[in-house]
């Protein structure tokens, strides 16, 4: 294991191979001990009370031990800790900067459309269905089409990745508008954007709703992203958004077998002041009892954001036809309906569900998908032992080592990850034939590398062997410092540019990151050389995965 | 209708006939407009959209016209409103400040036992179903006895008052406590006190469990207010409090099908600062990514929170039989188990259901409840009109009388409303027959009320003939001030007390208010008294009916 350890006030103090640095807290650290003692293994729930650990809890002793860290605590026990874990955890300042949220907040301008897909396919295809689940956890909202036009159905959708949430309304509710004005309550008036059930607690996180039958004119649903707008509104009328967020609003539902209430601020923030629900129904919001000052500003505050929800700069609109079904996230996207007039029936079916079951099914579906790194270390170990177009590393060696070149040139991870897997194509793809003769290596490592990672990880590995041709057309000297192998190979690529050649590269996307790669990979032929493991690069890697850049 | 109202610094003022004042917002107002055009008549709900009100909306005129508020506005709607509903919504900072919070907190110390039930009662009967639900609302858990040991029997339950949530455990699951060390799981390990599902959003907040077998030796269950846990932390060590209330806890649960997780601080405050969760379990913390500063201090709060819901003094220990179910606020009352050992089998089955649902069901047995209210005034208003007992007032004109002199003598509002009903008997009870003749009255009111309104208010209806009694024995002058019709009557009821009777009434419970109701009911005979209507006292006694005291 390549890191310095040492027990520093209290702590554990790492100084990773990389130069990063770690330090775990001895309560944090003994709260987490991995034994069999401290933590079920078949399950990972936690055995230790951690109720019963001292005040004064000290760690004695650290020490690196083959692949472990074994730490000593005062209360006398002691664990050997993977190192992998530890620096997975690592809590430092800079790791926890670098956490991206996952959501994404959108309005109609400027966006291409609604996220989609085929009910067949997500019925059939797991990354189909991942990548469909995936949209609706970062942007609220996807539309499925192709739905059988059987009633019921809209239960078996949200059985698809997790739990209808019954509630007074039934497992499922029909929403029949049939054009008659003798009845208000269907009449085709339109519905201002609202999110559903203010006055359940819990609130229902997820509505779906399935169209049977649309043969009316007009009746096109609207959505909007309430959590784009209260940004909005907090950044241009703050006082606003106060008060939105600390004034309570009761809302009520009456029925003859009901009679919900609740009390909840309009806009709902998390103990770090993100926002995290919307609560909007102007149909069923009940008497205020607010202290007499804040009546008025309040109103002032709420017909703002109404009004904000009801623009068409942050409304989509679309059409329901039958076999369309729509999905929002209940607490975040609003939704609405324009009025609808003529002859003809309009009926949908809707229910209810929770985001936390779609969040685990999403997460059980990427762990399978995650495996496509485990899948790729294995076979790095596996088949990138061997001997490397003839030079004295192996071509995992070779990787690591231009990744770790790469990581300390300070490049971005993408670069770092297409460093890491330039010649992947030697390990993932045995058909790659022999690579001193074969220069089509490129080209299938990227295709792989295109089906799992974001563009900046694929293009420059497509470009690679590219670069150097480009780079012996324009750069004096670089051709002769190439290792003997990688001369070799040159001709069998094509040799160097000429002059259009170099000037259509150079032009392309990704040449400029083609270019650093190039010479990560040709300064990564050191034998011996102390570098980092590949587990190093797994959260990195992670981050890259395509399931983050739904679109 | 016995106010005055005028428009100022655009509200509608109202100035009541018992002088209390109202000021309601010409917005607010108007946004509550009940008209059909505003409101949805038959479901309640809004048609107004509150968000096209202009900005600088006002209130132009308001008068009394008949039984009715008529405003109008700057939008040129106008409006008839119901002076009750005014009444009723007032929002200033007296009615705001005599709101009651329903939820008591409770610790093992000085707590009689559990609030319970037996099955087959809340089955038959709305009424035991009602008190059942009132318990589990006000304290956070209740439990049932007599439940059939079938399996599924819990959702059953559930489903008295409610939907099951389901989740990947299920609709229900089964906790198996096969006594085998072997398998870690399922040992006879005592678990300290937990929430269930934190790593869940929505977590679900009632938990049921119901117990089929249980023929281990220990295994007892312990329960804990973590509310009042919570308060008594706040107010012996308000930074552990704070830090509690503001860092996010990871919480994590994996298994094959599952990976749900989720952030939550240990306590959650609602807008206005008042405990609405608690989360908490230590088996399924995850590492936390906190402010390095911070790790320390919070694991201090942590541990002194942990220890205190693990204290004796909090937690009540039970043993749950067969056919015994206990449920939880999953959001507020922890439970655990102690340890066991032994031959044996302990077989539970739990389920999960919402809040929402209980207490919508909650309100409309109460509706019903409610209406007992209502009943009584259509009453007081259809029988109570004729000639009383001799006098020249009606009865309940009397008894409106009776409740106007105590409330200005400012008596406690149980007194106020025992001199509102306490000839009661008159109107509800056709067969109390002749009043001139029968002194039963007193006990036959008593009884009525006591079936629906707290002891304070009938104990003293049920003395205040004997009041009358001890009266003439004591006071010189008292008897001959009486009307001609009550000195009648004073013969059938007994005549004046003996020395020895009136020593034993003045030490009888509710004899000093039954007394001073004497004094209202005797002064109560004065034709054409300006008095408040009866609708006056309803939220009065609403706050007096039993489901608000149960044990």
């Amino acid at each position: 294991m390549d890191a310095e350890v040492a027990v520093r006030d209290n702590r554990l103090s790492i100084r990773w191979g990389d130069g990063h640095r770690s330090a775990f807290h001895a309560m944090w650290l003994r709260d987490h001990c991995p034994c069999p003692a401290c933590r079920h293994p078949a399950t990972g729930q936690r055995l230790l009370e951690t109720a019963g650990l001292p005040d004064d809890l000290r760690l004695v002793s650290a020490r690196v031990a083959s692949a472990a860290v074994e730490a000593v605590w005062s209360d006398g026990h002691a664990a050997a800790l993977d190192p992998a874990w530890l620096r997975h955890h690592c809590y430092c300042e800079a790791d926890r900067a670098a956490e991206r949220p996952r959501r994404r907040f959108w309005r109609a301008e400027g966006r291409p459309g609604l996220p989609e897909a085929q009910h067949a396919d997500i019925v059939a295809d797991a990354d189909a269905l991942r990548e469909w689940l995936a949209a609706i956890d970062v942007y609220g909202l996807a539309v499925l089409h192709g739905v059988p036009v059987v009633p019921g159905e809209v239960t078996r959708v949200a059985e698809l990745f997790g739990y209808v949430r019954e509630t007074n309304y039934g497992r499922l509710f029909d929403v029949r508008s049939v054009v008659n004005p003798t009845n208000l309550a269907y009449t085709g008036l339109g519905l201002s954007c609202h999110t559903d059930n203010p006055y359940r607690d819990p609130a229902p996180t997820l509505q779906l709703l399935h169209c049977l039958s649309s043969s009316a004119t007009g009746g096109d649903s609207v959505l909007v992203d309430g959590f784009e707008v209260a940004e909005r509104l907090r950044a241009t009328e703050p006082g606003k958004f106060d008060l939105l967020a600390r004034v309570p609003v009761p809302f009520r539902f009456q029925d003859g077998d009901a009679d919900l209430r609740t009390e909840q601020p309009v806009i709902t923030l998390d103990v770090r002041g993100a926002v995290v629900a919307i609560r909007l129904n102007n149909r069923s919001k009940a008497p205020l009892r607010l202290e007499s000052d804040l009546v008025e500003p309040w109103y002032a505050a709420y017909l703002t954001f109404a009004r904000m929800l009801e623009s068409s700069a942050y409304q989509l609109g679309f059409k329901l036809g039958p076999g369309d079904l729509f999905i929002v996230d209940n607490l975040r996207v609003l939704h609405g309906r324009t009025a609808f007039s003529g002859a003809g029936q309009r009926h949908l079916q809707g229910c209810y569900a929770d985001m936390d079951g779609l969040r685990s099914k999403l997460a059980v579906l990427e762990r399978g998908r995650a495996d496509v790194i485990g899948r790729l270390f294995e076979r790095m170990r596996r088949y990138g032992a061997g001997a490397y177009l003839g030079e004295k590393v192996s071509i995992t060696d070779h990787m690591r080592q231009a990744a770790h070149a790469a990581e300390s040139d300070g490049a971005p991870p993408a670069l770092i990850a297409a460093a890491l897997l330039h010649d992947v194509a030697y390990v993932v793809h045995q058909s790659a034939g022999d690579p001193a003769l074969d220069d089509g290596h490129p080209e299938i490592g990227a295709r792989f590398l295109a089906a799992h990672f974001v563009p900046a990880v694929s293009e420059p590995v497509r470009l690679h062997v590219a670069a150097k041709r480009y780079l012996c057309a324009v750069e004096p000297g670089y051709r002769s410092a190439l290792s003997p192998a990688s001369i070799r190979t040159l001709a069998v690529q094509g040799g160097p540019y000429d002059e259009a050649e170099a000037r259509a590269f150079a032009a392309a996307p990704f040449a400029h990151d083609a270019v650093r790669l190039r010479r990560y990979d040709d300064a990564a032929k050191v034998v011996g050389a102390d570098i980092p493991d590949l587990e190093h690069y797994r959260p990195l890697l992670e981050g890259l995965l395509i399931e983050r850049s739904v679109p």
